[in-house]
Formats: structure tokens, sequence, C-alpha cells
């Protein structure tokens, strides 16, 4: 549990990011945190560079709904200010902190706090004696991390999570791979420093996508050099696509032809924003034409599709009527918002 | 082989996408092509809704540097027109060609031309049969895909790929993962009616990527209600984050946090746009502060980090200077090119 969000022991996967306002600043960083929790980020992790972030984190614990994280490097006191300031968990990268009496200082706090510890470890960070004798990176992450539950678990810590990250998907993913097969704790997954908006957003689905699919990872952190809002938005995506996500609509559509009748992408464009931010676990089809459109139309819960002179609207599972080509995105707007509307309603009843 | 692209058999993955241009218009299609294959398309297909399209078949093969494949539906004749215009293949969906006899018609002129045909089975036109008794959508794709490539392969036909597609990431994935074990016929994977851009690239990269980290799947597309440019865009960047694509600069970069010394977002975008289109290997960091940075910059071929005052630049591994922090953009981008321009006069020595 950190604070009231449950990660691991098959929970609900979690989905987490990292503000990247100067911690100290109080008013933007709990603005900043806000947005994220509106865009459905679970957990809010703060870097903690120095005393006077330190200094800000209870404040920051106090305003936010959402359990806060302080993320750990070379200063171990960080980690013991952070934990009196009250955060329910906190990230130590066993490469920045170095050595194991700081770790022990550490875990001497976390135990009668009930902190959750991270132990994050990191590619770009890892200490040098696991470097050594040309060792795979990846050996060298999951030697680090397993080393550092250890050492962790010797000292007393009861509440652990853990992390192998690299840049490389691949390598990402053969370390968590094997951290989960070595350890019980939760695992927290990601790709690090994976680049941006878009190559990170594909880096990020398919390094993540792939350990989910395995059952790995317990919590996940989308990485991109962009706005953290976008690493929610993206991470809340992947969830979804592989079924583990909250609710909320789902837009299917062609990816057009020589065969497409109606315009299908700004439909879909515009079905997407439209029917952004709702919880109604819908399916709304935008098809093109007469040789997948039908199928698909019928198997959402709403959906168009194009024909040579009219296009047609299907509402759950049937063709409701046929539709003029150039009110088509009207007409399955309606329906949808229709529909969403009575969810509410139910959940309301 | 498509022509002289090999799909199969450990072959390097190829990228496909379709036109979404009408197939009767030659001049547009050829023009869409072009823009496909600079972009790093290996295969093209091309809808053939009607007998004009097929009729323009032959000089748009004609008019292109990559293997042409011809998607038919409904009629089976359409797909005639396509093999004795020279194409390099064909894709057939059971669910909407119908009969086995129209099937053994294809199959008569598939193998005297040596064409290539795909069972292109689809969630959205799967035959009635296969929907009956509740049986669940991944097993009715499965048996469609495995009694279609039986059928062709029966009725003579020498060169089969196959796909199983559905708007549902698992069930696509579960899907093919069984075709993958009951053929071993070359497959075509990705996810169909992915929907829009930004969520169709995530559905994909889950999708497709978790099937590749499996070893599963020869050619590869991905389907966005976007630009086709897109899809090849997207396609590609899966396989090279796999580390299964074509070469060309990678940026690795942070995902900011109060830590940030630089504007990591602004110089990463930047490095990804003046770098896109070379085909040098490099490997290039940009990175906020001194947690990952040094570690991260020094694996890559160039890095810049950013510090309190000023940020340091790493090339080879090695710290080479401290540099200014507003010159920092100018000094990766110079050293990457530099790096470039190295390997393209090596390649040609």
């Amino acid at each position: 549990m950190l604070r009231d969000v449950p990660v691991g022991g098959g929970a609900p996967i979690t989905v987490q990011s990292m503000t990247n306002t100067p911690t100290a600043d109080l008013d933007s960083t709990l603005d900043q945190v806000r947005h994220l929790v509106a865009a459905g980020c679970d957990i809010v992790r703060v870097a903690v560079p120095d005393m006077e972030a330190a200094a800000t984190l209870r404040r920051i614990v106090e305003g936010c709904t959402v359990p806060i994280v302080a993320d750990i490097h070379f200063d171990w006191k960080l980690a013991l200010k952070a934990m009196e300031a009250g955060v329910a968990g906190i990230r130590v990268n066993p490469g920045t902190i170095g050595s194991k009496k700081h770790l022990e200082e550490i875990a001497k706090v976390a135990s009668p706090t009930q902190t959750v510890v991270r132990v994050g470890v990191n590619a770009g960070s890892l200490e040098k004696r696991f470097k050594e004798n040309k060792v795979r990176e990846k050996d060298a992450l999951v030697q680090s991390a397993i080393e550092g539950l250890k050492l962790m678990e010797d000292f007393g810590v009861e509440k652990l999570k853990v992390s192998v990250k690299a840049s490389g998907v691949e390598e990402t993913v053969e370390a968590s791979r094997e951290v989960s097969e070595k350890t019980d704790w939760p695992m927290h997954v990601g790709i690090t420093e994976a680049g941006t908006l878009w190559s990170g957003t594909i880096k990020n689905a398919v390094g993540i996508g792939a350990l989910l699919a395995q059952g790995i990872g317990d919590t996940i952190r989308v990485s991109l050099s962009s706005d953290p809002l976008e690493e929610v938005r993206v991470g809340s995506k992947i969830l979804q696509v592989l079924g583990l996500g909250k609710e909320g609509p789902q837009v299917v559509s062609c990816p057009t032809c020589a065969r497409t009748r109606i315009d299908v992408i700004e439909i879909a464009e515009l079905a997407e924003k439209e029917l952004s931010g709702y919880r109604a676990p819908i399916r709304v089809a935008v098809m093109g034409c007469e040789v997948n459109g039908p199928g698909e139309a019928k198997s959402c819960d709403v959906g168009v599709t194009g024909g040579p002179e009219h296009g047609l609207l299907f509402v759950g599972g049937k063709l409701k009527k046929k539709v003029e080509l150039d009110s088509i995105a009207d007409e399955l707007l309606s329906e949808a918002k229709r529909l969403i509307n009575e969810y509410e309603e139910g959940k309301d009843a």
C-alpha cells in the first residue's frame, strides 16, 4: 500500500508520473500534481534534489489526494527528511546513494514510518563494480537490484518495490523479467530516457506492453521528454488496450484505403476528442466501407460505416438506420452521448 | 519472396502500408507509393474495389520500386485480374470471398503466376459459420485462417502468408500466437481498425511489439486512421526499438524533473528532427542533470548533460569538454553530424 493505493498482489496496475516543476515551488508543484491526477495519475513522484525541496514535501503531501513518492539521489539525509515529511514512498537508487551504511540509515527510518522503499536501479547510474569485467548491462541491472533488495530486507525494511530500467527496450524487458523471477516484491516498470513524445511513446508502449503481456509489472511509469501529462495519457492508454486499465470510451476506426467513402480520419479524431474524459466503457466504430465496416460496427456499442450513397448507423449490434454521408459524425456522436448518459444514469440509480 | 523482397525464413522483418488514394487514379497512387517508399516502406498494398482499379494495376506495378500487393474482397475475378497484371501478391479474405469454388479459381492462377497469396482473416468480416455457438472471436479467427491456408494448399498454391487481425490487442496477439504454432507459413501481423494516430500508435506498438518480442511476425502493418506515411514511421520505429529495424540515429533523452538544468524537451525534439533520415546508427543522449546524465551520455556515441553552471559534452564514451548551457544544442548537433559524416565517408571508402 502506498498510502491508500495498493501496488502488487493482484491489485489493479497503477499509472505513475513525475513532476518537473521545481519541488520547492509549492504552488506550481501542487498545480501540476492536480493536473496529473485529473488525467488519471495514481501515484506522483517528485524529485528531491536538495534540503529546500525536502522542506516543501510535507505541504505537498498534505495538499495532494494521491500518494507522493520522493525521488532521492546522492544524499541519504534527503531520504530521512522525506520520510519525516510523511511521503508514502521513497525511491532510492543504490547507484547514487552508494554506501551500505547510508542505505542502512535510510532503512532505520523507513521501517518505523512504514515508508515503501523502491530500489530503483538505472543503467545510467549503475555502481562501477557492477559494470566491471564486461558484464552485460542487463546482468548488471539485475545484480544491483537483487543486492539492493537483499540489503534493505536485511536492514529490516518491510515494504519494498523494485525497478530496473535502461534506455533500451530489450535490456529493460529482459532485466525486468529476470528480476521478476528472482523476487516477489512488486515491480515498477518502464523504459527510462525513452526520448521524445513520438518515439518515446512507441518505445514505452512496446516495452511496457511486452512486460505487462507477460504478467510483469504492478505499477508503470512512461518516461517521455514531454509534459508529464502526456506520460499519464500514454500510460493509461497502454493499460486500456491490454484490458488492464480504467474504463472509458474507445474508438475503433479503419486505416482508410481506396475503398473509403467517408472522412474516417476526421470523424475518428473528433469522436476520440468529444468522448474523452467519460467513464462509460463504450466502443465506438468509424469505418470507411462495406468490407469490415458492418462487422466491426456491429461488434461495437455504436458504429457507422460508409457506403456508396449513404452511411449505416449501428447501435447495440443492430442496424438502426441509413444516414446521409454528411451527417454521419453528428449521428454517431449523438448516439454515443446517449449511451454515455444511460450509463451514467444507471450508475447513479 | 514478394518480387525481390524476402518475407519469412529469418529474413529482416518488413514494413508495409496501404495507399488510400483511389487506385484507379494512377498518378496520385504512384505519388503516394513513392512517399511511402521514401519513408521506409518495403511492401505496398492497394485496394482493388472494382475493375477500373484492377485495370490500373499493371501500370502501378511497373511504376513502383517495391512489391505491390492487391487487396481483394467480394469479387474473385478481381483477384484474377490483379494476378494477370503482375502484382507480387494478393491478399484474399476468406470471409469476403466466400465460396471454396472461388478460392479455387484464384488458386489456379496464383500457382502458375507464382503470386504470393495472403490468407488475411479479419474479425470484422468473419464468415458467419465461424461465429456460431458463441465461439470466441480469437478462436473463430484461428479456425478461419487455418482452414483458408489448408484450402489454398490443397488447391496447389505454393507461396502463402497468413494474418489474423482484430481491433483488440489481446485477441489479435492470442490469435496470431496460435496460428504461428499451427503453421509454418510467414506471418503478417498488425492490429486492425486500431483508431486514431495517437491511440492507434499505442495500440499497434503494444500489440505488434508483444508479438515480435515473442518472435512472431515476418512482416508488419501498422493500421492508423491517419496518413499512411505515419503507419510507415510508426512501424519502422517499432522495429528499431526492438533491435529489428533499419539503421538510423536514436535519441535517448530523460523525462525531465525538478532536477533538470537544460531544455531537454526542446533539444531532444530538435535532435530527432535534425538527425532523421540519416542511416548512421548513432545514439545521441540529451540528459537534464547529473543523476543518470553522465552515465547515459557516456553510453551513447554523443551526449550532453545539464549541470548547475555549465553542461558537459561526451563523445565516444569520454568527457570532451564543458559547454555553455545556451550552446548545448549546437554543440550536440555539430558532434552528431560529424559522426554521421564519418560514418558515411567510411561506407563510401
